[in-house]
């Protein structure tokens, strides 16, 4: 499966992958000086281009926008509708990204879920749609995507 | 929330709380010699009024119906339909459930879902059902039951 | 096993429950108004009880004090005396504590393991000694208290 | 750092990457027809190009050997002694390496952990030595090589 697919769902839902690598570029900035915002894109894009991370986005927005439809069985479509504290699917769903690159990418994940920068806290401040999944998957990729910079920044050093 | 409607809910979809306690028991007998099948059942029922195991069997529940019913957006309805084997999110969904009585419920889940005794083989060989999520939910919650037998059992012997 | 071993051995290591408990009660005190510090000192305590939590806390600070001794088989020992950014087992020995109350507290140890507030700053700061893995520990205990606290005050709502 | 060191290390401890290769063999090859046992090797090795990989390996090994001098701190030292069913930080240690291949891998780690096939099982009877985490990082790397070969062998399938 291509990432395009995945890049037109996220744009149809409000989230250009620019918007998620300045989020990446302002975590990452203070590590890396030299830093720049197009490997940041770059980096969001390779993450992307995984498949079970575009299983991940697929699922977490076909669930928001079935329940922007109420078309969710009970006691799911309440759950969803009132964003439950706990519900906890969710932030599960992300770390399954954050994982495909190493444990390193939790600690960025539940930062970025807490102080939600950027379009995570649009989406989250949205009260015309459902964005139950995909404020904590942009968060999770955003996540991911730091973490292969902090990776390959590394790898680039030892040599 | 009661477990009552996550009980309801798994019976509508073919899976009685015994099938599951059938499981358990078999999987943990060879370790504990006294075990009876009506503590597997209890540790069941233990392990279903958790919330978050609630939330994750009601999600699940709910993706493999709306396939069902074709009603779920491109590509997720393929992916679901084919139970394309790379999916995942169902194995993510599953590990929620397990992470509640800790890292020893793992090996159990990947065992079970491997071999898929009893009812998980027969979610999985249904042809006029989409089970992509159920049959990892069973497993993973069969899984947590063990491992709480496990944790209960040693905390017996160590008084 | 008692939880007093492991507060001994945290204590020995600088850190006090009531340290733990303030990193639980300046996180949480923004959603419960009411809530009070003894209780964020009983959940850091009920945590502590978990036989799962003691075995990732003892094994944490062995690594710790032996990397001090210099007692570690190479490249380890180096790797933890550089505190190597990309090591990455701490946290997934942290994440081993969090997971016991569900992925809600995921998202406050990546908070609190990037902020570092209270005596996670002060492990974190210490030149004297190496805290590789305690000060990922203390995160993931004080996240685990407060998923803790979340939880229990969310059923105490629904009575 | 190099993978030669950690494969070093593993033969030290009597695993040859060629024993790994095998339970990866075994395990795919009802999938995968056509597979060669040289590919499983070649998958087996690009895990252990990992960092994330290598250090969870260093550290495992580490604790292996430091209890089998009985030079690691009570109660850790009689955990490891006495190989405790519950102890855990082994499986966690093990999913560490599962996670850099996804979800995937988490099924096939379950499985070997419990059914310990070739080399998994002379490490868990080995009376000589311990092996408490020794056999759980075998396992994880035998199973995210699997992962590995299923998802490139998937993306050949779509060209």
């Amino acid at each position: 499966m291509k990432e395009k697919v995945v890049i037109e769902r996220l744009k149809s839902r409000g989230v250009e992958v620019e918007a998620i690598a300045e989020i990446v570029y302002n975590l990452q900035k203070p590590y890396y000086a030299k830093l720049k915002l197009e490997e940041c894109r770059e980096s969001v894009l390779t993450v992307l281009s995984k498949r079970e991370v575009q299983y991940a986005i697929h699922t977490g927005i076909a669930l928001d926008e079935l329940a922007e439809r109420n078309m969710l069985p009970e006691p799911l479509q309440s759950l969803l509708a009132s964003d439950e504290p706990l519900y906890g699917v969710d932030e599960t769903l992300a770390l399954g990204i954050t994982n495909v690159y190493g444990m390193i990418g939790l600690t960025s994940f539940g930062y970025l879920d807490k102080v939600k920068p950027g379009v995570i806290r649009v989406l989250n401040d949205d009260r015309a749609a459902i964005h139950v999944f995909l404020d904590d998957l942009i968060a999770g990729l955003a996540a991911a995507a730091s973490a292969r910079i902090a990776h390959s920044i590394k790898k680039a050093d030892s040599i």
